[in-house]
């Protein structure tokens, strides 16, 4: 098969929220602002445009971030030029957003092959993921399906969705394409067990790949009314007074929900990658270093007696006595002390906070 | 028998330090500086203080304190004349402290019964307090021996010092005098019980009631070199120079081992009160008002899924998620985060903040 002439386009998507990154993440915060992997100093949409810059046309990825973030990504960001920008006026998760990538990346080059990324997850090492998502995209200028991108798990997890593997259909030097069978959501523990045994499912890892017309009509058979909204909004250029009224009314629904779990045809990259969503301090403590007692602190922390234990501090001195498995952060302004494995419960202290009248810090 | 003459003081020993109370306490700011005591908003010294006075000849207690905090403790006490606050030209435990004592309040009243108190300590309720001390008083003022107040036990407490009761020498109207037959150390967890059971035991409350001139001479007996290096301070005018050089080679030993131990026919009043040493923030907690989780946090804090947790914050909002026994102590500049009943250790990470170069902080 001769390397496909299409130009390579990346979209990193940047539109999460900071709420489970309380309090170093905020409303105005998000996690993809943050520097949340490991050792790299860099925020997380930061390291993830320089992931991919290299393999994109014009040497730059895409972003399509909220407006209320719209300051901080232009700062972050000030070598990708300003038409790659794209600001959403309002979050309307990921279906609209892929649409909206799709027309966008379409509108300046309509031989394109995109992939569609997200900005808020760990992956290594970074030269196999360029030749995982190269891949991908070739793929997906030939096959003209959208192509995903599958880890074989290493985990019963119950946090990520699953895809089923059907027949193999190519090799490519990042691993062999398979049909995806099924979408499957975060599945129970026994399920996640299951699916560990039988080596037919693999992570879904969030990244979907497409020539742009092929992403609009299955979002046209799909979701018809997002896809009408969308090239309303494309009719005016993507912005202004077009893209505010096209997102007043736009239906809010996943890419993975309302789109790829009915669509048939779609196909998986099983790729060999380290990769988590870090979505949550628990996620972040796992891929940090730890010392040998298991824990991870920054310079600022001192433990005695204490194991496993997780510290980010904003320089201040942080002393623990005793622990085993909490997770401390602490802002100028906030702290938060958890217990390590409760990740999902710090959105449950945002809502407290809230109710307790303290949305200053919030 | 006829109420006594003799006049009535108190000496308040200021001379504890903070290192337990690490990262509010510091080694600039002792315990007795902090508000330590449940709800009550006052540093722990101006609560003793206010809780002795009206007692009092002339309307004020003595206080002794370590020069390093001479300037908080006149800010603190405007309304103790300054003739009445003494300052140690360094600590040498309370041996020299109640020898000094004596001789300040001899020198002023010859006639004075004086009882010596901690500024550190929790006890409660206050009219059942003073009449307790009053007692004290007046047993010491006819009975010419050092009279001490023990505490019924509730538990089998490790961390206090006991008094094994004697026969019984007196009543009064707060409780009956006894010969004290020996003093014990802080007790293994067995033998504690054993005292709980055989009820023939005391808490040391760490208060001795004394004339002047018998403890001078309990001093002089069992600390020759203490009580002699007093006596010239004392020529000196317990001030200046004289005391410099008094305590430059003082030897440092606790009134409890030095003296009391060893002395024969002391007295101890067994007391009917709320009493606790308030040694670390484990104690704090246990006198502070819990909620229905049993967590005791202060207004900034919130709790989801939490139980026993301990809070105090500078203001700055603290979130704890799925935490038990867990303390956490915020200051603008630290941040303590330990097991509770682990108090001990806060010690062990003062050391290890030193070891790191840490010490603005201590």
């Amino acid at each position: 098969m001769a390397a496909p002439a299409a130009p390579r386009h990346v979209v990193v998507l940047a539109g999460g929220k900071g709420t489970r990154f309380w309090p170093v993440g905020r409303e105005r915060r998000p996690k993809q602002l943050l520097a949340l992997d490991g050792d790299d100093p860099r925020p997380l949409l930061r390291a993830t445009v320089d992931r991919v810059a290299p393999l994109c046309a014009g040497g730059a990825p895409w972003v399509i971030a909220g407006r209320a973030i719209e300051r901080d990504v232009r700062r972050l960001l000030p070598d990708v030029p300003r038409r790659r920008l794209v600001f959403e006026p309002a979050g309307r998760n990921t279906a609209a957003a892929l649409g909206l990538a799709a027309h966008a990346v379409q509108d300046e080059d309509p031989d394109a092959v995109v992939a569609v990324v997200p900005s808020d997850h760990h992956v290594a090492p970074l030269r196999r993921y360029r030749d995982t998502l190269r891949a991908c995209l070739d793929r997906a200028a030939v096959s003209d399906r959208i192509v995903t991108i599958g880890i074989r798990p290493t985990e019963p997890a119950t946090g990520y969705g699953y895809l089923a593997l059907g027949p193999r259909l190519a090799t490519t030097k990042a691993g062999p394409v398979h049909r995806v069978a099924r979408f499957v959501e975060k599945p129970s523990a026994a399920k996640a067990a299951r699916f560990l045994a039988g080596r037919r499912h693999l992570w879904n890892a969030g990244t979907f790949v497409f020539r742009p017309a092929v992403l609009l009509a299955a979002l046209a058979r799909r979701q018809p009314e997002v896809a009408a909204r969308l090239t309303r909004a494309a009719e005016g250029g993507l912005a202004g007074p077009a893209l505010d009224r096209a997102y007043a009314g736009m239906p809010s629904i996943s890419i993975d929900h309302g789109v790829m779990e009915k669509e048939r045809g779609t196909e998986v990259l099983a790729a060999t990658l380290d990769w988590d969503d870090l979505g949550s301090w628990d996620a972040v403590a796992r891929h940090a270093r730890a010392d040998r007692d298991g824990n991870v602190l920054d310079r600022a922390a001192v433990a005695v007696g204490s194991r496993r234990c997780f510290v980010r501090s904003d320089g201040t001195p942080v002393a623990l006595v005793g622990l085993d498995d909490v997770v401390v952060v602490r802002t100028p302004d906030a702290l938060l002390v958890a217990r390590r494995g409760g990740g999902e419960r710090v959105r449950d202290v945002v809502d407290a906070l809230r109710r307790a009248g303290r949305d200053r810090v919030l």
